[in-house]
């Protein structure tokens, strides 16, 4: 059979033996959305949840993909595997791939224990806010332990995806900014570890000291309990050499022995899948209300509604009312 | 019986009867939102249709409030008269109030041929997009024949609110900018007619020239049909003396004309409430979501998606399957 003709079920079953062009493929259709998507998020839900996700988000030249590249190279003197998703919400068609492209071509393209993909949405309704999940979760079903989730830019939506981790990095450099701008950027509520990368620049203490005193104002007004009690650490590292990811490394792991320990990690990853769930719904809802506001019936609404025979709120509720049961969930997959 | 215990219904009697109290007492169910504006909206809908709506925007300090003092001393010299919705998206609360307070203050607290109302949305879910037209529906009804829709600000939301009218009329002021920033906040699409105001300073031709050459490419990449061919008439006004409103006035008139020969008007009043009406239901659906997205059955398909008994999307469908049905449209009001 040519791999071409592989439905999902057979591409899933070639990623869980090692099959990096199924998993790419399988990638694909998560990107892509509609009944493909669907098709694979059946096949992973019941085989995920052994994986843990680190988010790394930062402003642009910061050194992210570096930085990435440097945690790789750590990872598997460990003797670990590691897959990276390079998100990049702003550029979704070009910009992703460019910087997947640049990273795998660097140090790990003939390592069989990396796994480097771009992500882009390409008609998935539902936007990186979905698609990022579901391939993290195939990623996880497939057998991957260590999720790398890289987001480029500082925008709402990167913050969010990056967010979204078990534990997340957020990336600075000296001179970065007088903390003010991670504040307003929502760094500071979503960061677990701070990264003060190309560190053999000056500013170094400056930038920590800034972040420190970000850091205990927005402790003072955090809600208790929610940060679990973890002094956020302030890893200074040089991607470039490599300087520093030991200890960035370590950073992460007593974070995540923190999350464990604590039900952190359990709280969160329930929060973020209800989060998943309501999107989902929204998006659902969406389309329904794009296909009850079209059609004979509408327009006869609207005549009725200008006529004068019928308020708006009344027509809205008629349309809803008669044609608003989803007893029947369609499988069409638009989403 | 007290005034507070008026029901809707006696107090559309009222405003129908000229009781400006009532008029406003049924305004403020409006912004409220809920039951109340539901009640006035089942009210108001067979009696409206017959008021012009004349939409007023541009960028603050360009003198909209001086301007419509002396539109609303015009119309009444002529005999007729006119309401006012004072609209500012930007401030909800109390600048909308403070700008309707002021015009009030000035020529016409006295004059029972005006009504002078600043619109805030007070919890109407819907917020001004659907409050305004609501607004307007309910002075229509009661008698209003002349609406004017002054919107502060040049954002999305009031261009928007004042590209619903009839007729929108767009402020700019001499040296105001290059035509650029006309262009970039959506002002050359809505325009019908283009004042400039201020025009006792300089550069009154230069904003001419410069609004004439933007209307001629809008015109090139326009629709065709779209516009109507109606060529957008530039008038110079002096909002604090009144010159130029006569010819301000005779341009809307003009328009209205145009618009009214050609079906244009009958066209966009159509277009207008279709997107209200998918705002209804758009809102609608959104209250029906936050109504799914919670309780034990909600917990429990968590829970199942959690342990990998059921992926995310097939969960969502199960909880919008079973519960969404909305053969009995809620009464509530929750907008």
């Amino acid at each position: 059979m040519s791999r071409a003709q592989r439905s999902p079920a057979e591409l899933f079953t070639a990623a869980e033996g090692g099959d990096r062009a199924a998993l790419a493929r399988l990638l694909s259709l998560v990107e892509r959305g509609g009944d493909g998507a669907r098709a694979v998020a059946r096949l992973a839900a019941p085989r995920a949840g052994e994986a843990y996700t680190i988010g790394l988000t930062g402003a642009p030249g910061s050194g992210k993909s570096t930085l990435t590249s440097a945690i790789i190279k750590h990872v598997r003197a460990q003797g670990d595997e590691m897959a990276v998703l390079a998100v990049d919400p702003s550029s979704p068609f070009t910009g992703g791939a460019i910087l997947g492209d640049r990273v795998r071509m660097q140090d790990h393209a003939t390592d069989p224990g990396v796994f480097i993909r771009s992500m882009a949405t390409r008609g998935h309704l539902g936007g990186l806010s979905l698609a990022t999940p579901e391939a993290i979760r195939l990623l996880d079903a497939v057998g991957q332990r260590w999720i790398l989730v890289e987001t480029v830019g500082v925008g709402q939506v990167e913050v969010e995806v990056a967010g979204k981790a078990d534990t997340t990095v957020v990336v600075v450099t000296p001179g970065w900014g007088d903390s003010v701008q991670a504040n307003k950027a929502g760094l500071m509520e979503v960061a677990d570890v701070f990264v003060i990368n190309k560190a053999d620049r000056s500013g170094v203490e400056q930038t920590r000291r800034d972040l420190m005193q970000m850091l205990e104002l927005s402790a003072e007004t955090a809600v208790p309990g929610e940060g679990g009690g973890w002094p956020v650490p302030i890893v200074a590292t040089v991607g470039s050499t490599g300087e520093g990811v030991v200890e960035l490394w370590e950073a992460i792991l007593a974070h995540r022995q923190h999350a464990t320990a604590g039900g952190l990690l359990e709280r969160r990853r329930r929060f973020r899948l209800g989060e998943e769930l309501r999107e989902i719904v929204a998006r659902r809802l969406e389309q329904r209300a794009r296909d009850v506001c079209t059609g004979e019936r509408w327009d006869a609404l609207t005549d009725d509604v200008l006529a004068g025979d019928v308020d708006p709120w009344t027509a809205a509720d008629q349309m809803l009312g008669s044609s608003f049961c989803m007893e029947q969930p369609a499988e069409s997959g638009r989403l």
